[in-house]
């Protein structure tokens, strides 16, 4: 766990790992944790019911389908916010950086979490 | 109030405002919004005793003074966490663009609301 009163330095965060779909937490801010992640490929469907997802985009381009509504796509330095309840499933052709903002234990692939893809707690 | 279900370009947030010390929200996260501000000079002591404050630079130099700590310098693209309870005075020499995430309702001046520096609650 990263200590708390430290300045965090997001570009030496993303040089710290490489996996993809394992968000890693980088701050605590009361209950809601900020994570760091990286991906490329296609995620699953999952839904969040009791909380809304923040995803900003730090480099690359992140697709987020989202169920009965219009795909959104985000480029550096663009966010979006998926309300709770709605069923979402990101995806980046090319790698992708993004930076996430969830309460303290949400698991990544929120109602689908027997997933290969759900990944552990981890603070870097 | 910016639309919900909306892509946010954190560029076009900060070309659309000059003032400074006076944070424009531009999201919500649960109970959490996430606000642009341009600072420059002193801010005032204050304290948010129920909240953490994060604060994370855009562009530009950023010091928070905290109470019986040393003081924290952060530059583009890292963030700190003030943890709820410290007081604290950020501060700018040159204009610097940051973001801030605090709950729905948090005053700017925390425990000195009479400041003439306490900012009204504005989307951008």
């Amino acid at each position: 766990m990263a200590a708390p009163n430290q300045v965090v330095n997001l570009e030496e965060k993303f040089a710290a790992f490489d996996q993809h779909w394992s968000p890693k937490i980088i701050g605590e801010i009361n209950d809601m944790q900020l994570k760091a992640a990286k991906v490329q490929g296609e995620f699953v469907w999952h839904t969040h019911e009791e909380t809304d997802e923040f995803f900003l985009v730090r480099s690359g381009r992140l697709t987020i389908r989202l169920r009965g509504r219009d795909d959104v796509t985000l480029g550096p330095g663009e966010f979006f916010v998926v309300p709770r309840g709605v069923e979402h499933c990101p995806s980046a052709e090319d790698e992708c950086a993004i930076l996430l903002l969830e309460p303290v234990g949400v698991v990544n692939t929120g109602g689908a979490p027997d997933s290969d893809l759900t990944a552990p707690e981890e603070w870097i």
